[in-house]
């Protein structure tokens, strides 16, 4: 989480999100590599190449779900797109919102902090107790160094139904999950002296900016994952406040891969359905860079108050 | 599901768990195949036919994260071990906990509906809201026919932490779950007209007697998943009080996997470290034998009340 919180400080907070669907690539495309993973994997090495190349993001995150959805050869591809983000030194965040009891979150653990499908952090979800976030804590001490992102605050519809319920005690379901990561990130200042960023981070959804000055406010301490901006509809000044404090990443997922379906230069190769890998690269890359401009403009007008 | 429903009462409701981690397996044996993930699938396989034989469970339930953390070698064996259960023509039930935002749990559907990893039904995790259970759902109409089982209520030491947590408005998070899966169970009802089983379960714990009774009442059709019994604790008339109404399934994992270890008639392999996967496989049958004949007396003292 220090390298993330680095890379941030360095190429801007947005986080380059490759949820590549094969249904967000244009059908010729799809049908001239005749393997719809093959012309995934493609776009994805291109994509990763141009934005890395760039510094118009500040790390990688990989939604496993669309690769686990084509299967065996799926599961192939996302473990070459991990190489291929981690080859440029980026730090790379698996999408992955495991969650399970004691033995079971130990094999998840393992699963995606090391071997085949090692990244530098991934999602959790809390929702089983306190004490499924343990196996993952363990892998996040400074030996080890990996870091996790639990979900705090999503930015969906039904996101009221259980994390904003009011309790009976006070606060709501999601005040808890804030208290209990808060006791983890306690725990692990005092392995990470010298160090500003703790490895137990928060998802937090862009939706609403009150909201989100008093999730920032709650965990000053804790580095977020923020998504839902852009397509999802989540503006860059709620990023911003949410970037404030220990700060965090801001994700951008079909903005960037699918952002060739409006890209104006782009306009007679969609007419005639000769988009390219590059044009879905090149189209990407504006977009990433288009993103993180108007996220550090928020920034800064943020920190001017 | 209704198809697991006839299976188990046919059958009886001890559904085998197939959640081989290696470290379960005899050290000479794991030696012996050089490959771990060899003397798994193995042992697996074994398992799964002896079972399958005699009748002794009416599915199996196969935890996808002991595959996970053995790479893509280890998804290998989680698919040919789902074809070999398959095979045998019995329901075969998916642990993945899996949950996320409408187009990705879509695409986690997908994943475990669908093409190498297809099972029967798959666990999954509503923490992000009940928006978040539709995708799911979309596949539990009559044409696709396939279930799941929300996690309602665990039996992990954190499930308090929040599941139990009484709301301001009355009531605990668990029961704001239970009404969500009653009222797409409601949905379902008439689509699957003659039929006795929604396609709609829950995942329920079997570590209180008195808190399954509330939950079996509140629940009266929808058919339940029930982990902890044996290894973890659960007992025989918690899982009867859980299998009245609808009914349901007992999951038996490393009491059915790790049963070489105590089965008395292998005391001198054990001392000699010769334990061969035939004796793991018997040792597995013995236990299943066992935990079958427990279950249905527990359920027998109950329907007499």
């Amino acid at each position: 989480m220090q390298r993330l919180q680095e890379s941030a400080a360095l190429n801007g907070p947005l986080c380059a999100g490759l949820d590549t669907d094969p249904s967000y690539l244009p059908e010729k495309l799809l049908k001239a590599f005749g393997d719809e993973r093959e012309a995934v994997l493609t776009c994805n090495k291109e994509i990763v190449r141009r934005i890395a190349a760039d510094g118009l993001a500040c790390c990688f995150k990989i939604q496993i779900a669309y690769y686990e959805a084509m299967g065996m050869d799926g599961l192939r591809v996302y473990a070459e797109t991990l190489r291929a983000a981690k080859e440029t030194g980026l730090p790379v965040i698996a999408d992955v919102k495991r969650g399970d009891i004691a033995s079971t979150a130990a094999a998840y653990a393992r699963a995606h902090f090391s071997g085949d499908f090692e990244v530098d952090a991934i999602t959790v979800n809390p929702y089983m107790g306190f004490d499924t976030l343990e196996p993952f804590a363990e892998w996040c001490a400074p030996q080890k160094g990996k870091g996790f992102f639990a979900l705090l605050s999503t930015s969906n519809p039904g996101a009221s139904d259980i994390q904003a319920l009011a309790l009976e005690s006070g606060g709501a379901v999601r005040d808890r999950v804030a208290a209990a990561l808060n006791s983890l990130a306690d725990r692990f200042d005092a392995m990470y002296e010298g160090e500003t960023c703790s490895p137990i981070g928060a998802v937090v959804g862009c939706s609403r900016v009150e909201g989100a000055r008093k999730i920032r406010e709650a965990l000053p301490r804790v580095f977020f994952l923020i998504p839902g901006y852009g397509a999802q509809g989540g503006d860059a000044k709620t990023c911003a406040a949410l970037l404030s404090k220990a700060g965090g990443v801001v994700n951008s997922s079909r903005g960037i891969i699918c952002a060739w379906k409006k890209d104006k230069s782009l306009e007679s190769e969609r007419e005639s359905g000769a988009i390219s890998v590059a044009d879905i690269a090149r189209a990407a890359e504006a977009a990433a860079e288009s993103a993180k401009s108007e996220l550090l403009a928020a920034l800064s007008q943020e920190s001017r108050g």
